[in-house]
């Protein structure tokens, strides 16, 4: 089988490999479609070096079928179809310990600490493997995780039917958030610069706005009836999406950020004080909002089919993460792990 | 009676003026002491001249007696002791059609939008007054006003019996934010460079630190068992109180943001990210919270009496909030507005 690896260089090698055999409690899936997030966007140019292995195998967002089933695992049968939740936690911190493995405080990420879906054969531990519906085709089914991300992202948010939520930042996770966050029976608006992606919420049926051509704050002080909205989700990862994040909200209103900002950003304490808002971190997702997700995608409520802009060969790594970062006309990008390809 | 008066000069003026009597549902209060805070400082310096009526009268922490009961007013008696919780809303918008009247959007605070209690007779609407426990001496009852404020904080961050919590800042508020804490059993760290307050903190059997000399994070570490703390208050107002603030919360902690921030601070949003993290507003108090206080303040869970530094005749006012100004060895300074001072 072959596996895209990231040596330190922004090429991608791709190399042929022995299968590695499940050993006690794992399981080998044989990888359909693995998806490529901004994270691996990162990796690629050596930003997470101190954190990802040597020779390291990318891609956390995967789908693909039980191929081998090691010593002891007895839910899975070759053949099955397959997502996997990709983390690992200790156990044993005090986040753990009160309940909260996903922000467990030393977390390791399949596919970013740990060899990841870009490869024909991967080897898990079958504790991270979810079953998937026999009818959702393998390449819907890669958006299973940034869908679980969308949804811990609402939950957080602690949405409720008839609440309107305005989402900054129209990408992939920001429309999953979207129609996430619909699915619960919110109404909801997204702010998005780039004209291909607004098309694409469009063909959604998204409310979607050009925060560079309207004023953002009237048209949410009209749509809301003089009262801010009391939810707004920050997936811009901009300096400027946090501004419009908390400008926008009403009293009480709670702010989720759903990017990552890397740097410090100013926030508006004085707004926070008058309005007595909320800012909330998220991150990831736990086993429940992974199922929720597989459901949501499955059953159709979110967009996973229109989301996918192009599907690329393993032997193509390259080529697909320079597709995503040339960033015109692309959402979701995924590479094709099957041997036939 | 004499009054206080803010000319747009720092100067204030006291000058004689006539009692006014109450119109119908409103009491006149013979003001036995107005407490000074830090929004009075501002006032007195212009920061606030957008806000502040012309020739204003300051001063929203009060005790007093009723003097004179306007008609249809029955609850009240001459001679009654009583504080007056100083704001006003609108009713009708949506943060008060919600129930959240104490973040009106168009909030109205007594003592600095409209006349307040640094006079010796003050008429004021009925609804704005609460009793007083009879043996509570006034000089002490004039701390339920800032009391409410620690008792909502207290309130936001949910605090649970047995929780850790940091302080940041040891002035007036952050002691009785600490002693509210504790009062809801929780155990309080108290961080404050000024050695004087810290003395105070000290003699209130408060556990104290200074963030000058010992290094905070690695102490709360130690302190919560490498769990970061669950909760922590941010009432320095200074920038760097919103990075201890965010550095020593644990996974899932709660921060809330106390002091006014008049310009926007850099947040750590990685660490909200990594942590789950939640960061709260906080906007005065509900009747409920001003409630609490009187009965905290009674019965001596908040140290009213250890708090007051000063007490000063209505015709020092200046030189009142000069020595507040001053900041060394100045905790609550209040203003005795009775005729015999
Ligand atoms: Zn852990
Ligand atoms: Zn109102």
């Amino acid at each position: 089988m072959r596996a895209a690896i990231y040596t330190g260089d922004p090429t991608l090698l791709v190399e042929e490999r022995d299968p590695v055999p499940p050993g006690p409690g794992e399981v080998r899936i044989e990888v359909a479609y693995a998806g490529i997030c901004g994270t691996d966007l990162h990796i690629r140019h050596g930003a997470m070096d101190d954190r990802v292995p040597e020779r390291a195998v990318l891609g956390h967002e995967s789908s693909g079928r039980i191929a081998e089933v090691g010593e002891g695992v007895t839910p899975w049968q070759v053949g099955d179809p397959v997502t996997v939740m990709p983390l690992r936690w200790c156990g044993t911190c005090a986040a753990c310990r009160a309940g909260h493995t996903h922000v467990c405080q030393t977390l390791k990420v399949i596919g970013v600490d740990i060899a990841g879906a870009m490869q024909g054969s991967w080897t898990v531990p079958a504790e991270v493997v979810l079953g998937l519906p026999s009818d959702l085709p393998l390449d819907q089914a890669a958006l299973v995780e940034p869908t679980a991300v969308a949804v811990h992202d609402v939950r957080r948010a602690d949405l409720r039917a008839g609440e309107q939520a305005v989402v900054v930042g129209g990408g992939p996770i920001g429309l999953l958030v979207a129609r996430v966050a619909q699915a619960q029976g919110a109404e909801v608006v997204v702010l998005e610069l780039d004209p291909h992606r607004r098309g694409v919420a469009e063909q959604l049926s998204l409310t979607v706005i050009d925060p560079g051509q309207t004023d953002v704050a009237a048209y949410v002080q009209d749509w809301t009836s003089g009262a801010g909205a009391p939810v707004a989700f920050e997936v811009s990862g901009a300096a400027a999406g946090v501004r419009t994040a908390t400008d926008v909200l009403g009293v009480r209103g709670r702010m989720v950020v759903v990017a990552i900002h890397s740097e410090p950003r100013l926030v508006d304490l004085n707004r926070l004080f008058l309005r007595e808002l909320t800012i909330l971190g998220t991150r990831v997702y736990t086993r429940e909002d992974f199922e929720t997700a597989v459901k949501l995608v499955a059953g159709g409520e979110v967009p996973a089919k229109e989301l996918i802009s192009r599907v690329v060969p393993l032997s193509g790594a390259t080529e697909a993460f320079e597709a995503l970062e040339s960033g015109g006309g692309v959402m979701k990008v995924l590479i094709d792990c099957q041997a036939t390809s």
